[in-house]
């Protein structure tokens, strides 16, 4: 998505070759419009497959998966880092290890809101080391739900994340993939956009 | 919002008189749908006001500022519970505590999204005890930004939430007031619809 790229060039904040931060438009500040066509850039790769839910995981996954059940016309659902007192029933669970909070959580969903009948992307800001998605991919799979597959807004291409969730079988898109970043430089990965692999078709 | 609240009492869970779960439609599984006509029901209500900027606290606020950032075609943003590492430059901080988590925590948000420039909406989906959104007021107030007003989703009328914001001078508005609930049973207070409202401008 070369507007998204364009944009990272513009704004993002390289801190070292593996930190990016893009918070004045994707994660802390969100541009609500381009949230909105990063949903509907979504859609379209996916586009043909039965989608019955999107599947993220709070905070920063929620904004796009909220666009792209707006451009999917489906309900989202966001796994929770944390248990609430109101969340008694029963949940799928999966522990997720985050680099940059430097912590392992347990993430977890309610089985109500997932189950055989799902048909579900999965939707988040980053892909870099994969934990993240790859413990929703295993709550999916725990659910008997069917995987359509995996959306990222960003992909760190030299982490082992995309790896990970291929060895698993996933289909993986991502909008913007880094092959390669230090301060003040950052290479993209050339890619077809949806509009050329649907031109391929 | 009569649709909202007809969803509370088909779908709502009322588990005490004080806790109600609304997480098949609203912060857990989210409904985009409704999401975007609560979105355009708070620009509804605040139509003819100034707003540069929505602004919410993760996680489940996200969905609401998003709908309402897409409606009155603005950026939102969201305070985080947590610091990362990639958040080194300077931050406006409250403390909250959390009666759903039981813990007190920093909030927070960069100093670079919100200024005395910005006129802001802060948009929740629960109004009761009012800990999370009298610590957003005080943050918009450190930022010498301008409070336009609060928009909550559902409002625990009977908890102390809205006295404390009133008596900080705010605006609040809710778009399903409970006035009174227990297992089986929930008590709406009457009010004025966005489009009554403006009837009587």
């Amino acid at each position: 998505m070369k507007k998204l790229e364009e944009r990272i060039r513009q704004e993002g904040e390289i801190l070292s070759d593996t930190v990016l931060k893009v918070d004045s438009f994707l994660n802390h500040q969100v541009d609500t419009a381009l949230a909105l066509e990063i949903g509907r850039e979504f859609a379209s790769i996916f586009e043909g497959k039965t989608i019955t839910k999107v599947l993220t995981i709070e905070a920063s996954g929620i904004q796009f998966a909220m666009a792209t059940g707006i451009a999917l016309n489906v309900p989202f659902v966001y796994a929770k880092k944390k248990k609430a007192i109101t969340q008694a029933e029963k949940v799928y669970t999966a522990p997720v290890h985050s680099f940059t909070r430097q912590e392992t959580y347990q993430v977890s969903i309610s089985q109500k809101y997932l189950g055989p009948d799902d048909k579900v992307l999965i939707v988040d800001d980053f892909l870099a080391t994969g934990a993240a998605l790859v413990g929703l991919v295993q709550i999916v799979k725990e659910a008997g739900a069917e995987l359509v597959g995996v959306g990222c807004v960003i992909e760190k291409g030299f982490q082992e994340g995309r790896g990970l969730l291929e060895q698993m079988g996933v289909d993986v898109h991502s909008l913007a993939r880094i092959a390669k970043m230090a301060p003040g430089e950052i290479h993209f990965t050339e890619q077809q956009s949806a509009e050329r692999l649907k031109e391929k078709v």
